[in-house]
C-alpha cells in the first residue's frame, strides 16, 4: 500500500500546525516506504540546518521502522550496534522522525521534523503522525 | 528577499493543479535563491526518477538565473560553455525548470517540474511560476 | 541583505592580520547566509586539513545561526540532539566559527578559521567578525 | 617551489580589475599545484553557479597542466580520450582555467574564473595569470 499524496499534505498540514501553535520554525518532511520523498516543507525562518535533520530522522524512521529516539537503544555506545548510526549516510538518533503505518501495522513511510527543542520536534511529528488519514 | 512559505505553496497548487488537468504524475519542487528546497510534493504514481530530475531542474534555473532549456544553448556542443552541464552535480538543460523573480526582478528562487513530456513540464512549472503571489 | 565582497574582503584581512600576530598559519572562510562561499583564503604553511575544517565551521555557524561551540553544547553525548554533527555532511562543533549579522540581528553569513590551537583560531574568527564593516 | 599566499592576491586583484573592467561580476579561484584551494572570492551579484565552474577550471588545470579549452582538444567526440572530462569529479573543458608556472616552467597552481562570456572569462584569468609577482 502507498502513501498518497493526500495523506502526505494532511500530516503536512497537521505538523505545521502544531509548529506555529508552539511558535516554531520547522522544516516538516514525509518519505515514503521506500524512503522517497513525498511532500516537504519548510517554514520561513526555520534554520537551514533544519532541512537534513528532518530528512535523515524521516529516513532513520523508515530505515529501522521506529521512532529516531528508539533507534539510539540499538546504536548509543555499550549497545550491541554502536555505531550504527554512521551507516546509510547519517542516521539521526533523537528524536523528531515517527514511520507512519496502516491500522494493520504496514509501513506506510515516516515524518520527520526539526527546527525545535527535541522535545518539540516530538511533539510536532506526533501531530503530524496522528493525522494520518486511513 | 526571501520566499514565503505562503509562496510556494500556492506555487506547489497551481502546478499540480495543471498537472492534473493534463492528467500527469509530477514531482514538483521549489527552491528559494540560493538553491535550499522550500516546499515539494510528488503526485501519486509518478516516476521514482522524476525526484531528482525536478530537483536539479529547479538548481540549473536558481544557479543560473534562466529556464533550464536556456542553459542548453549555452551548454550544448559546439557552444561556447559545452559541457557545463556536469558542475554543480548535474544540471538539467531541457525544460522544467524556471527562475522565480519579484516584479522588480530580483531572484527569489525556482520552480522544476518533472514527469510527463519535456513540453508537459514546462507548462506545469509555467503554471506555478504565474500563480506567484507578489 | 547579502553580504558584500567588500564585507569579506574586510572580515579576511582583519582575521589574518590577527592570526600573524599569533604566529599562526590559519584558513580563513566567509561564507554568505546561504552557506554558498564568498572569500576564502589559505596562509601559507597552513595544514592542508585546516581548508575543510574552517569550511566546515563556517558552515556549521551559518546552517545553526550560532558559535560553532555552542553547537557542541546540543549535540554532545547526553544532550538532546547528540549525534547532530553527522548531519549536513558533517558539522564542526568546537570553537572557530562564528555567525556574521547586521546590528539588527538578520543573519549575513559566518566566518570559519582553523590551523592553530582552537582558542586562537576563535581569536582569529573573533576579530574578523568584529571586523564586519556596517 | 609553493604558491605563495601574496602571489594568490596579487592574482585575485588582477583578475577582479579586469572583470570590473568588463562589467562582470565572477566567481575567481587560485589553486595551488596540488590541486587545493589558496584564495577565492565571488563578485556580489555573480551567479551561484560560477562557484562551481570557477573552482573546476583551476582544478582541470592544474590536473592536466593546460589551459582548460586544450583539454577539450583530447577528450572531444572522436579525440584520444573522448570522454576524460567526467573523470576527476568533472573537468571543465572551455576557456577559463590557466595553470600558473615559474618562469622554469615549474606548476606552481592554477587560476579559474566564471561569471561571463566564455572569452571574457578567459581574458579576466589570462589578467590574473600575467598578475604573478615571480
Amino acid at each position: 500500500m502507498a502513501l498518497a499524496l493526500q495523506q502526505g499534505q494532511a500530516i503536512l498540514r497537521a505538523a505545521t500546525a502544531k509548529a506555529r501553535e508552539l511558535g516554531i520554525a520547522a522544516s516538516v518532511v514525509v518519505l515514503d516506504a521506500a524512503g522517497h520523498l513525498k511532500v516537504f516543507s519548510r517554514m520561513d525562518d526555520a534554520w537551514l540546518g533544519s532541512i537534513d535533520v528532518a530528512m535523515k530522522k524521516a529516513k532513520t524512521s523508515v530505515l529501522f521502522e521506529m521512532e529516531t529516539q528508539n533507534v539510539w537503544e540499538v546504536c548509543k555506545p555499550g549497545a550491541q550496534a554502536h555505531g550504527l548510526e554512521t551507516t546509510n549516510d547519517g542516521l539521526v538518533t533523537f528524536a523528531g522522525g515517527i514511520p507512519l503505518k496502516t491500522l494493520g501495522g504496514e509501513l506506510l513511510g515516516a515524518i520527520g521534523v526539526s527546527g525545535g527543542q527535541v522535545s518539540q520536534d516530538f511533539e510536532i511529528a506526533s501531530a503530524g503522525s496522528a493525522a494520518l488519514p486511513r
